[in-house]
């Protein structure tokens, strides 16, 4: 009957991607939907408002932890807004809120949240993002959430 | 259709309530979600776990930002989850989180948050807690939340 | 030989304070330093600034922690810039860099620190500030410089 | 005559560093105090510790955000102790002090640390630690300071 807490998987990712980069994106969020967990990311644009979207459109819970202090800059699929007004600190709370992150594509604030997610012991996976020893790489957002889920203890 | 994002109140206050302010605060709850209105708070017990006992038991959704890292030191009507680690500087993010916040009871750290919440520009409204120049205060949760929705400007 | 680390007083208080809160800053940074303590601060302007300025004219420490990501915004008298880009989160770290606080005058931002410095057991002496059940409060920048001396226990 | 703000290089890596990467830590220390320039770092152990001594022992300053929050923690050559309890989002205050940062040796606290410093905009150098694209890299704790005053900016 209760089903909560939700289980949240993060997403981080570049904030202007690529078209493909942004495609992947929204798979990885229609495939964590259906896995029947919701999704965390920074709750702005490229990456984040793409799996937001596909987690979104299958149903799934969207959760946005936003770097400023204005709600009204997530982007339109974030659900549940945490402005935080911590600047970057709040990559901090984004791989924390989740049990796990995936990571497409992405620059400097991407490798960030990765050091913090690796640090918490998060499990991570990267999808066309920064190479680095013991971060588990996938060709395709099936392959990212799977790779994910198998790592898990959330 | 769409929905979102969802709107939320903050209410704030004791962790250790007596048997009026916790029922208050239940009650708080309930109202806030038959307003359509989601509540966020400090995710740990006291008046922050009867209010969202009272939200969530009303339909209503529940998120709470724990000062630790770990999630399961939620409360057990805690629906969306967000540890921080943060400490004492997730009060900040209870409040921003919220277009309003209802303080019921409380101590030095509700305290902070009133401060917070004034600086912000939020309305506040106190039931049974710190008399505060500029504070509305509010005999009962229905006119603390009327009273409340009244000054609200989201 | 060693004498650090270097024990710190924090000094809260109006950002755009009337002339007597503006002397009585100036007043308690000097008497801080002449008892061989540091000042911590937000490091902004009004009463921060005067009593950086009373602190470092007689030779003392002044540590400015700001709310914003450029060490530029810091008033002139502050000698070690802290720039955090947290916000309003940087309260929590003002006081609790200091072994006690002094606020003088202030509004909703003193309001939210002398919360958070009671929360977190470090002893506060208000100059002209709010009116609070268990703060002390005292009449002039000597009085409130003794009451939180004979208070610490750093 | 007015020396201040003081200028401050972030030295970040390993906790439990080896002996070569502690000794290294110790020399960047001592080489940013001969520059003129106080060091901020985690304030904890390794080579945070061992960059504190050098830098203390050739007159620098030197100032430690801690993570947890209490003073104490700071390591013995801490002369301004930060305590914030913020958990890993220090990191981001860590390198957000200094006008650059040098990396040497650590795992992913340390990898944090690179991507914050990075996305703000600060230069990194790297010795004995994470080898990423646009990360310079040095031999020698001589090579790593030069390399890093070649790039400063503030």
């Amino acid at each position: 009957m209760k089903s909560f807490p939700r289980k949240l998987i993060s997403v981080i990712g570049a904030g202007s991607p690529d078209a493909q980069a942004r495609q992947w994106a929204q798979e990885v969020g229609g495939l964590v939907a259906r896995r029947g967990f919701g999704l965390v990311c920074g709750g702005l644009g490229g990456v984040m408002e793409a799996a937001c979207r596909g987690c979104a459109e299958a149903g799934g819970l969207t959760v946005g932890i936003l770097p400023g202090v204005d709600a009204a800059q997530a982007n339109p699929w974030v659900q549940v807004v945490i402005p935080t007004g911590l600047g970057q600190a709040r990559n901090v709370l984004v791989v924390m809120a989740g049990c796990g992150a995936i990571a497409v594509a992405g620059g400097p604030g991407t490798l960030s949240e990765i050091g913090h997610a690796i640090k918490m012991g998060r499990p991570v996976v990267g999808l066309g993002t920064w190479a680095l020893p013991g971060l588990a790489e996938a060709d395709t957002p099936e392959e990212a959430v799977e790779l994910l889920f198998d790592r898990l203890h959330c």
